[in-house]
């Protein structure tokens, strides 16, 4: 069956019965117990190379063949996985080479997974040759709907070829070294290159002072890696073109560019392991929602199309600091949180506990026991239920008026940065904080790439869009310009793809955000970091608010916009707040500024939740974004549309009251409520 | 003198006149003071090595000659060591092989100490020689008491021999690879080796998902070990096949498995080196000598025989965070803690401090000053002193009714475990939580391996006995059926002894403790972590505590025990505490269990030190062990009965009475009472 | 113009052109700029080697030529850098030994500076031809003031052609073998050398339990890196003998003996970032002025003369955890600081911020923003006015009467100590607490080596003076003999010059502080270490004071000093403060001694700063030091006296009052006053 032509949502996980071959009993059971369950989709074969190539060249099939059958028989979709997320031990041996070099420079011995080298000819070799032998065999296999490459890829290789392949690459992109010297600053500290072949990876006790040189490498890896997908893919589609392929993105910083890598897949699939219950790191069950929400709804903006939900935990994961189960209603409530974000799947890693190695008590549908009498596999087969009540909306769109961005090569650019700030968890959290802010509003939001098409939206938050390509400056200017309402922060607007600042001269003085001093009506003139536990009080509509983090010093740009746009821009931007403490104390924190026919607001500083919450409920109200409720300030509950349909989550223990549709509905807690 | 015939504890401690060759008044300073402190027993030539063979079969023994000569006719006896704990600096150089490999696959330069491979032939065979030289030279020697190999061993090494090595002893044990395979689940992320030479040690950088194989490792360096510690022995003994052979143990997890070592060894030796008034750690120093008493027990109970405590700081140790002096009275009560929990010495490291190098400020008999004239010198001398009036309890045995299991396989198998619980270092407090918990009823305890011979005692306490050898189950049900009491608590039975996981079928289903549901009357249905500052309050006997770190979900097993055994086990268990927070509120988390003749109590919960100290006064009466006092609830004192002998120790800085034989003994700060 | 014959306060920075070449726009306005800043000296070519030499062998001065003439015609000094901090990538490429090797044995890949290897042939012979080009064509020109070596020297390499000098080094220090193991105590784990070659420097993983191994490897490469300061000495004044030639000290602790290198150069150059208004390690501005002003007494007092401050952050420095703006008047403020504190000079990293790499956000004198119409070049520009109404004090001496002994060696020695403390983060601070307390009670300060001539103060403090060189106690003794007063505290006189602790006999003992005990007229029994967050009270003069860290036990010497000195030594020393907790209470935790002509004290505790403060003021008193001011316990304020002229600078945020010739002058917050 093709995958889009599934009448139900996808149920299921992954499923090794490469581990249990001389268990047949086990295998039966797993089939009795999925039925059971609801499952209608496993994922096979993604650790399974050395159950399928046990010696190099020698191909076991045969336990493949009677699984694909066996779930055909059964009703069950397969998305068929390329084993190469893990070679077989006799490959490390004999090619050492396929194994990944740190950044130290020392290659990994044979052990762990997703850890090779992407530019070992061999390695590519050995992945195209049993992705094409799966292929001949199984891509016109009436139970594959999908293909599933490789398993969660992160990066990077630092080996002798990676670093040929790297000079290629920067000869490409730069053609003369007085170029990329030009580029990449490197005057500074006399590290002046006179050829290309004088170039190191980055390395710890090598060159960590040219951040571009930090940029690009992680770009050309992002290269390096979506050119091995391109491999895979086409090993996998040689005998069958027409199924969809995907992979299972996992980390939002992991080294892959999903914004780019998913140009080159068919569906985005997503590994989703909130910690949910767990108060080591103080977070609530509501930050663990959020933080799952937006990883959804990246997932779901990467192609503005419904996602899988690949791999979940139905109980325990095991990766945690401490492994929590899963109080009663999380279950239903979790899985149904990622069908309201836009999933078409919720899938689990993995179906049946192993026995041995480092996931054994990872938790799965299927533990130890064998029974399938836990409460887990009950959880389980009512989330398979209510997914059969749902599954006309399989497939259906989610459609956003507001996005924040959230740009990876933005964010490498901040997490290198010395003289900002020494801690950089600021900066991966920061976009989550101004979804979070929205979602508090009851808005369904997007999470996009600042190279996104801003033009589907009303609002767009860019929180630290700190670099600048070329584009980026003209691309809000317009937005701006035709209406949009454009939210930038500090540190933002402050260096160009090769993390060079922006400078100006006597004549022509730069200050942030560049090229856009006209749309902001105002300029940045000192950025004043704040320790972690200090504060400035700021003051928005006669409230007092904490300032944190950093506080940018502006300056209005009266008269800036005028010459350019000739707008309403021609004034200088309203102070919405102002601080109230230290030497800037009476200066402006917020400011609102009409630019063309829309807004542009800068905010200067970054603040705690409150205020973003109070800042977005009337930059939303102005920019006239669509409430899914008339309620306000309701805690721990999200709300979110999919093609119509409301879904209201609470994610407290505590019940809580939302106004849908004119009516009261309380939601008991961990409790949701479906409407339309 | 034979060192049985010794009728004195030993008082000494090691000694190292090779440091001061070229201070023959310095070495006659030694013995005045010697004889003025009460020492009778030097450990001597324990890094000896350069002094001994200074260049490559250049043997220089003169100065050791002397000593052994000087210490005879003082009256002194001598512990001869073998020279094997470091190597002189012209070993590394010329056999750089010698040195060991850190398992990042790094040889250690020269420096350091029981840093070598012992894989290497060509260290086996420079300490083969020197070993029998020394025979040869002092085997019959009227001042030998006992052999001393090497010094304090720990491990392990990493190099390509040993992974040789370790490859043969893995086809000797599994004998195919598809066996091997299959015990180590290595399916798992495509792990599965088609050779042997396939495998590598376990590494940072490498392989440490497969859990077997770490353990294995560890396997089989112990027993490298163990064939290194028998070639030494046979070299010592060469000459002189009467004298005993120990080895000072120090840290039960060094990476040596000392209850395998044990069984190499005629004698055990301990050091012990609290940190006595030291709150950095929050220890107080009721918790001290609790961990004092548990490795006294330990090393005890090795051979249920008087062992040696072969290292003591008479004052401050100097490898701790800050260096205390031992307080006034503390000397003489940490001295006879050892002696009350079985010792037959005190002795020192060191006799005088070393002027340079990395132990010079370790507390010593004789401090820099060389006078005499200190307090530690008096402390010392006190305890000669008191040493010589107790000699007659030399050698007597020391019985203990309850004993606490602690077992080194299994705390290595926690200690690597994903899924449980991240930090670890709650599974290595644990077994010393359940001992504290019988100290403070005032029994004697024994600390044992899970292998030892249970028949022994009324009550045995197996907390968190995770790792199941085949016959585990089969040896606790015989205990309990045959009238033993046997206290099991939460994460046990969950794995084999390659830590593969307990697993049922639908027709079979597999709950832990694995083999004992019927014994303990329940079967666990699933494992909640608490975070570090979580608790859950459980109820006992009217009384509220707080459960910790895990809470299990258990439920009751009903009659599981009659087709098995056809005795009072066809009942469930009784629930003797219950969970009164949470979604399991009301549930049970402590059980009691009758069985055959015996009774099984099964912790679900790990819970605060009160619950344990009161669980166990209720369970040991129901068992019937024997208190040393009637007295109940008394804080800081520990009560040990030696041969009829009753030790009363108090920890703490103020008085405390217990009433010993019908009257109240009130100790002062630090105070004793030896009563018997 | 000769430097001492340039008017004026040195004012300006460092100034990197090269990084500007192609932007002839921006060297223009840089002349404008710096004029409208009163900028008279500019520090260039600190990391021009790849502008200067882009390929082996390829000379590039045209730039530098047009720079040097351009300055001179616009009035502006040039200090002219040896580009040796950072070499080209093409050198590193051809001849990777250039780059040092770290402590375990890897090399370092290219990137970073002053990261070589200064036992290089090939990296000595590249840096003496550059250096001596630069010295052909600039030795002469009239733009040149003085030679900058280098930039901000650190060590140590360990690669095998380092160790093979330091072989070479330890030859000649130590003649024999037999020599070097009883110095180093090398019998201590049997680490007896057999022969030169197989020593090998300290390593994490080797040898690093022989302290004077250590302490010597510190020495030889000092004597290494001095030796190298000389080839490039030599190079700059070939063609021009007569330049001054500095280098820019940066770290007390950078493995740079600055105390040695300053007998290498002829003037001392200091760059000094404060975290002035970080919170963040709980520090405030008092803790910031303090550590300024003992780097700064120290840079003066290594030649007793005026100093140079060749670095200061104009306002956000980018290296710390927090990156704060300098507030108002703090700018002034601590720039007037360091021209209280001796230095004649105000200049800044760097006159223009780079727009990429590691260091784009360091605070710099022109920003991004290229305009000078910031708050920041406004600030230097009215240091640089201030500097030309002060330009009469320029080169003007300052006299202190007291000194605080910092020294490196003794530092080291502490470092690496086991058994006294194993955090030395307060070995690190000890000396600077000791320098407040003096500040506190308004006098000037030195802060000197043990080496230094005493007799020039009339009192000397020597904080845990742990190090005692042969003369040492002898230097102590006459100087307190001949009048002077000496204060010492515990961790004193412990051991020689090897780390070798000072040890006695039975009938010659030997106490701390070695060869002292009459001085003092006391001697050290024990050593009793605090945790941290542990005290002692103590009682002086009344009041209670907390003693921490350490607490000795002594006893009086009486009489010791007789027989020796025949002086008032006779009698033991007078208690002044004693111990009124622990088992220690009563005895003495303070005491002053009667010697010669002279008093010595000992501090056998660490106390809180207020008891540091209180003792000071009456030695102070007793000792006759001239005090600054009448007014006593001001807080936050630095009255310093340079050449007759007293600065009164207020690092509160308050208003301060001080008593100055008579009347009471109010400091604004971060405000300054300057009389006479």
């Amino acid at each position: 069956m093709k995958l889009d032509e599934i009448p139900e949502f996808l149920h299921g996980g992954d499923y090794n019965p490469d581990q249990w071959l001389d268990r047949p009993d086990i295998l039966e059971d797993d089939i009795r117990l999925m039925k059971q369950a609801g499952v209608n989709c496993v994922s096979v074969g993604i650790f399974a190379w050395s159950a399928l190539e046990p010696q190099e060249g020698v191909f076991r099939f045969e336990w493949l063949d009677r699984l694909m059958d066996s779930m055909y028989e059964n009703g069950i979709h397969v998305i068929l996985a390329t084993p190469s997320a893990a070679r077989p031990p006799w490959m490390a041996k004999k090619y050492p080479e396929v194994m990944r070099t740190d950044a130290n420079r020392v290659r990994q011995l044979y052990g762990g997974r997703e850890n090779h080298c992407e530019s070992s000819k061999i390695w590519r070799e050995k992945v195209r040759i049993i992705d094409e032998e799966l292929s001949r065999r199984y891509a016109r296999h009436p139970a594959l709907v999908m293909w599933h490459l490789s398993n969660e890829f992160y990066g990077h290789c630092y080996c002798e070829t990676c670093a040929a392949n790297f000079r290629k690459w920067l000869r490409h992109r730069y053609g003369t070294i007085e170029n990329l010297n030009r580029k990449y600053w490197s005057a500074f500290w006399s590290h002046g290159y006179s050829d290309f072949d004088e170039i190191e990876p980055p390395a710890p006790n090598g060159e960590r002072q040219l951040h571009a040189l930090t940029l690009d490498y992680d770009r050309f890896w992002n290269d390096l890696l979506n050119d091995f997908v391109e491999m895979e893919k086409a090993a996998v589609l040689k005998y069958g073109p027409d199924v969809p392929v995907t992979t299972n993105m996992h980390n939002m910083n992991c080294g892959v560019d999903y914004y780019k890598q998913a140009k080159h897949l068919d569906r985005i699939s997503w590994d989703s392991y909130p910690r949910w219950h767990c108060q080591a790191d103080k977070s609530t069950e509501w930050e663990n929602a959020v933080g799952a929400g937006f990883t959804f709804d990246y997932a779901r903006s990467l192609k503005h199309a419904p996602f899988y939900l690949m791999e979940s935990a139905p109980s325990v994961p095991s990766q945690f600091e401490f492994c929590k189960l899963k109080r009663p209603g999380m279950h239903m409530l979790s899985s149904l949180q990622a069908i309201a974000h836009g999933a078409d799947s919720v899938q689990y890693f993995q179906w049946r506990k192993s026995r041995g190695a480092v996931e054994k008590f990872h938790g799965a549908v299927v533990s130890h026991d064998g029974s399938g009498d836990t409460r887990v596999f009950r959880d389980v087969s009512e989330v398979g239920q209510k997914l059969k009540e749902l599954s006309w909306l399989k497939g259906r769109p989610e459609i956003s008026e507001a996005a924040v961005i959230y740009d990876y090569e933005n964010l490498q650019a901040l997490l290198q940065q010395v003289g900002l700030r020494r801690d950089k968890s600021f900066f991966e959290k920061l976009p989550r904080a101004h979804y979070e802010a929205l979602l508090k509003n009851f808005v369904n939001v997007d999470v996009i790439g600042a190279e996104d098409d801003l033009s589907r939206y009303k609002l767009v938050a860019a929180p630290a869009l700190y670099l600048f390509r070329p584009d980026t400056a003209q691309r809000i200017r317009s937005f701006v310009e035709q209406g949009g309402t454009f939210v930038m922060t500090c540190y933002s607007g402050l260096a160009d793809e090769n993390d060079l600042a922006f400078a100006g001269t006597l004549s022509r003085p730069e200050f942030a955000p560049h090229g856009l001093n006209d749309v902001f009506g105002l300029r940045v003139k000192e950025i004043d970091g704040l320790c972690d536990d200090e504060y400035r009080e700021i003051e928005y509509r006669g409230k007092l608010y904490k300032a944190l983090v950093c506080c940018e010093l502006t300056e209005p740009a009266a008269g800036a916009g005028s010459e350019t746009s000739g707008t309403a821009g021609a004034a200088p931007a309203r102070c919405l707040a102002v601080y109230r403490q230290d030497f800037y104390s009476g200066t402006c924190a917020a400011a609102e500024h009409d630019f063309g026919k829309g807004r542009a607001y800068y905010m200067a500083c970054h603040a705690e939740a409150d205020f973003l919450r109070d800042f977005y409920s009337d930059a939303l109200d102005a920019a006239g974004v669509k409430r899914l409720t008339e309620s306000r300030g309701v805690g721990d509950v999200i709300l979110r549309e999919r093609d119509g349909v409301l879904f209201a989550m609470n994610f407290s223990t505590q019940p809580r009251t939302v106004r849908i549709g004119g009516r009261d509905v309380t939601l008991p807690g961990y409790g949701y409520e479906i409407v339309g």
